[in-house]
């Protein structure tokens, strides 16, 4: 089942997708759908239906409980950032305020704050059922399905200091999207093509089975923390191809188009301005 | 004014402390007495009288939309850490699932997850009113009150990676409270004694005057980052002395109790289990 988020004159609805209509439901996001945990129900379920593609898509979860994001989880991005690879997971968050829609304009921050924006396609888990102390069957379990995130990064407040967080969360930045397919169509996530363009130039290219940390393995170790509850969003890592790690380093700037696809999901097309 | 949130039967309820009682207030937390604007309402506004001592106190904001946490910014903790003086202030994130009240318990993790639970006392900031771009007079306007927050941390998973976050973010492990003393009465934060103790030996003690980056600092370059509201808490850093900085290092383990404090807001007093 392929769902997303609609933006509405009564607030966001969740919608199921059949074809090119997107079918609403009476939830108010992707999470909610989740969290009442009647997947069977909204799969059958009627209700008013919308073209797809002119529908204002929100991002599919509008305020999870928990934005996490793994940073160096692809071998060849490890090598092109000059780090090693790690033993476990390398997590750092997201605060809601950054997320914006599929197809929303990304607002670049005023030129005095920073110029140095960067792509990031990542495969994104949404999490379907609450859950902790996870081991891989189990994790996989409370996968509700699969969306697009980019990482969208200000490269020079992500390196000032030790800590990611500052140049990962800037408001408005971070596509999610557009739609979440659910696990039962995708499995653990892996062996999916991933890639990102800008201007129409492929600039990431990889597959989701190079992850060095899989879907489980994160669900699974990142539930020794803390609770995971319907509408988590945890990013898993981008593949190599950023613009930072290019020579010269290359930036999204006003009027650049940055596109992250991945099979069976769909793409993120963001404007910047 | 001195604020705080209290459990009833009914959910939490923010109220205004009166020598040894607590006036509630119709507002479910401090976050939202502060949302309101109301403020001066809140002063002299009557209502049920619950006695402090027995009361049972609540995160002082339930779920702040944000929680930041500074490192690094104290010259003694930054030396026992081995780490180098950063030239910005260097955020983490933790997620609301984090927080207890200053009385609550601290939940340990199993044994076989982590025993290295170190105590941070800190001063932390709460959000008063809405903020984009501040500049200090802005943060200062911007600063609601003053709280005291615990940042617990799992040192072995704060330290398997670059990445604080896992380490900072362990459920039911962050204490919080126990009231938020309003910025006409501390105003930049600064001048105030802070210090830990563990089972009534101290452990850190240091002055808020010693941070590197101070809370107008650190409110108006966040606020370049993202809009700052009414509940976000970031927490200012902590000084030296924590267990891990020690020889043989010191942990937090079940039955015992760890007590931060500062001068004019009181203390969190947490047992472990």
């Amino acid at each position: 089942m392929k769902l997303t988020t609609i933006r509405t004159r009564d607030g966001t609805r969740a919608a199921r997708i059949e074809g090119d209509e997107a079918v609403l439901l009476n939830y108010a996001d992707v999470g909610a759908v989740f969290a009442s945990g009647q997947l069977a129900a909204v799969q059958t379920a009627s209700g008013d239906e919308v073209g797809l593609a002119s529908a204002s898509i929100a991002p599919v979860v509008t305020r999870p409980e928990k934005i996490v994001c793994v940073g160096v989880n692809y071998a060849d991005h490890i090598a092109e950032m000059g780090r090693t690879p790690p033993s476990a997971p390398t997590y750092f968050a997201k605060f809601v305020r950054a997320l914006i829609g599929a197809r929303d304009e990304i607002t670049l921050p005023p030129a005095e704050v920073s110029t140095h924006i960067d792509w990031e396609a990542e495969l994104a888990i949404v999490i379907g059922s609450e859950v902790r102390n996870a081991d891989r069957s189990q994790a996989q379990a409370a996968i509700g399905g699969y969306t697009i995130l980019n990482d969208v990064s200000v490269r020079d407040w992500q390196r000032r200091t030790s800590q990611f967080l500052a140049g990962k969360t800037f408001e408005g930045m971070t596509p999610l999207g557009p739609i979440v397919v659910t696990a039962d169509e995708l499995g653990d996530g892996s062996g999916l093509a991933i890639s990102s363009s800008v201007d129409g130039v492929i600039k990431q290219q990889s597959n989701t089975s190079e992850l060095l940390f899989d879907a489980l393995s994160i669900v699974s170790d990142l539930s020794k923390v803390m609770t995971l509850v319907p509408g988590d969003v945890i990013a898993t890592g981008t593949p190599g191809g950023v613009g930072a790690a290019r020579t010269p380093p290359e930036w999204l700037s006003a009027g650049r188009e940055v596109v992250c696809a991945i099979e069976g999901i769909g793409e993120t097309r963001n404007l910047c301005q």
